[in-house]
């Protein structure tokens, strides 16, 4: 989806007005000696003595309590690949945005150097003091596995990673009400997942853990098996978990009589002759951005009953922006420290829940309906720390 | 100054209202796809390749290019000591909410772990690409001194102390004043520095750099000289560059003759006969907090002419709120890198040079007075990068 000219520069001027789309806001003006007691010493002294002595206070009396991170390093931008961390930055910074915008969380970019993932995990335990919780975004696999797993072992704060939860969250969602379009039980279905990375790994994982078993994953490749060393350890353990017995090697190979196809890859790599050869009623997840795996139109021509992409200019826009700002608001709200598979669940169905009738041209809310971030967050209740 | 519970209670009431006193502010409102297109994608998929190809163009484009980081460990927080990471954060809170209430400067606190010097270092490093500059606040000495050090070495966006170079600065800006009060000149000045820790260390650096080379250490083990194990390389190394000829061993030993006593140490270790002791119009800067290191009545009485404390219950508050706020605003607004002694001096002298008759009863602007944190700004003007 290129810019024309035009929208480039209205785009720059807005991102360049106030230097970024975020400022920092005082809650309370300090103009006397009184005010300066107040809010700095010896008022703050008070404070300090207060979390000397209950380190867990700070979370009551100042920003740490309320303020999450929006961290990337820049390695899996978009789809543009590893375009450095300071590119990252207008990624972090416009979550943080929508964040507030959205659903009134207090949200800030950190951009960290692509070191090492011992050295990452450091550096954001090192300055975990200063905030609520933790948003991984556009990391690049399997480096994010990594990363999440050993903050989430090492953090008391929640730990979620946009492209892997977020993604497989809005995924079942949408899949909760296709199964319902197309008159078929969740639970039976067969599904192909093509893309394995972040994404591709975290929506297998939750899809497996809520009793889908027909489960394919294919990517770069071909069919990712137990024990094919083209792929990570924890692409080979997911094979390894699902345990599917598959013959053939590539998307074409397994693409007859799959009720669903989930993409997570790139553009253009689903034939309208391989859609033919699915299921009855086909249902297309075509989610790559900005050019999905197959184009709507052709899919709908194959015959697909249900297509969603992540894009807006197409009806069923499956987009992690209907996840994460009331997952947020949520977590911190409810004071759950950590994000399960069982939390993606119940999110992935009070999101369904919102769309009452589902069908073909609606299986999800859209990005601006009213009430899906706090039905996103009520969702979290049942957590409550 | 301890609190009444009345007092303590509003304090814990203001600080707890909003969990801190900070939110994010979002420059812009997305209600619809059209602004979701301007804030997140595909608007930022456009500035990513664009700071892709000139990564320094983030700091146009996002809130990299104006935040800044005020960062503790906690190790040396006020007059308590080492109090730990968490109780750190409502200090550097506070400094943040003034730099935007008395400059309109972005800041938000960091707390990072007590972690060794060169983890700390990597840890602030790691993180840079997110922040315009480096504000250190609280960190213990001589732990400080190798932080900002190696920060200023590694990193190309200005790093600075506040209890080494505001304090310098402040300091400097009343003493200017001060020897005008008691006709003598500046460089002429023989003073005593009681407390040679981050403060006292960066004010004797700053006197000296500027041509003061009658300079007087004084520190736990007493009067600091270049062969003394007792203390560490940096006052080592500048005891040895003062070269001053010093007999002696304690404070009340050197206190004879000398025309200025700067303490930066602890309550009530300076007496009225030491005073007395000092040379005609004896001036006594006494910054300790929250108790000074002589009573002022008490060091008038014993005839100093001119005593300045850290405390706003007394005349001439020396305080690094006079600094800090213009200082960052002048750094960012003319690009400036580094904060070196030259800067130092020169907004030392803008600061003196608000008091236009300076008097026993006025040395420096009142920390509230109009102007202040413009003129530090324009002072920086000449510097611009």
């Amino acid at each position: 989806m290129a810019l024309n000219n035009t929208e480039l520069d209205e785009i720059l001027a807005i991102h360049s007005k106030n230097v970024g789309v975020l400022d920092v806001k005082a809650d309370m003006d300090v103009e006397s000696r009184q005010d300066l007691g107040k809010a700095y010493t010896p008022g703050v002294a008070a404070l300090s003595k207060i979390i000397e002595r209950n380190p867990g206070l700070k979370d009551k009396y100042t920003i740490s309590g309320k303020l999450v991170a929006v961290v990337t390093d820049g390695s899996a931008v978009l789809g543009l690949g590893n375009i450095g961390t300071a590119a990252g930055l207008p990624i972090v910074e416009g979550k943080s945005l929508l964040y507030k915008d959205l659903a009134n969380v207090n949200a800030i970019p950190v951009a960290i150097d692509q070191v090492p993932v011992d050295e990452f995990v450091q550096t954001v335990k090192n300055f975990s003091n200063t905030f609520a919780g933790i948003h991984l975004e556009d990391i690049a696999a399997p480096r994010c596995f990594e990363i999440e797993e050993k903050l989430k072992q090492t953090l008391d704060i929640p730990v979620y990673h946009d492209d892997q939860e977020g993604t497989a969250i809005v995924v079942l969602a949408g899949l909760i009400n296709a199964a319902k379009v197309v008159g078929k039980n969740l639970k039976d279905l067969r599904i192909v997942i093509n893309g394995i990375g972040a994404a591709g790994v975290a929506t297998a994982r939750l899809l497996f853990s809520i009793g889908i078993k027909k489960l394919t994953l294919v990517d770069i490749h071909g069919v990712v098996k137990a024990d094919d060393s083209d792929y990570n350890k924890y692409q080979r353990k997911l094979a390894k978990d699902i345990n599917l017995n598959i013959s053939g090697q590539t998307l074409d190979n397994v693409i007859d009589q799959q009720d669903v196809f989930i993409g997570l890859s790139a553009g253009d790599v689903l034939s309208a002759d391989q859609v033919k050869r699915m299921s009855s009623k086909p249902i297309v997840f075509a989610l790559a951005n900005p050019l999905p795996e197959i184009n709507p139109e052709i899919a709908q021509t194959a015959g697909a009953q249900v297509i969603a992409t992540g894009s807006a200019q197409y009806l069923n826009q499956v987009n992690n922006v209907l996840v994460f700002p009331g997952l947020y608001k949520g977590l911190l709200t409810y004071g759950i420290k950590q994000v399960d598979y069982k939390i993606e669940e119940v999110v992935a169905k009070a999101l369904a829940s919102m769309v009452e009738n589902p069908t073909s041209d609606k299986i999800v809310p859209g990005v601006f309906e009213a009430g899906v971030v706090v039905t996103v967050a009520n969702a979290l209740k049942t957590f409550a720390g």
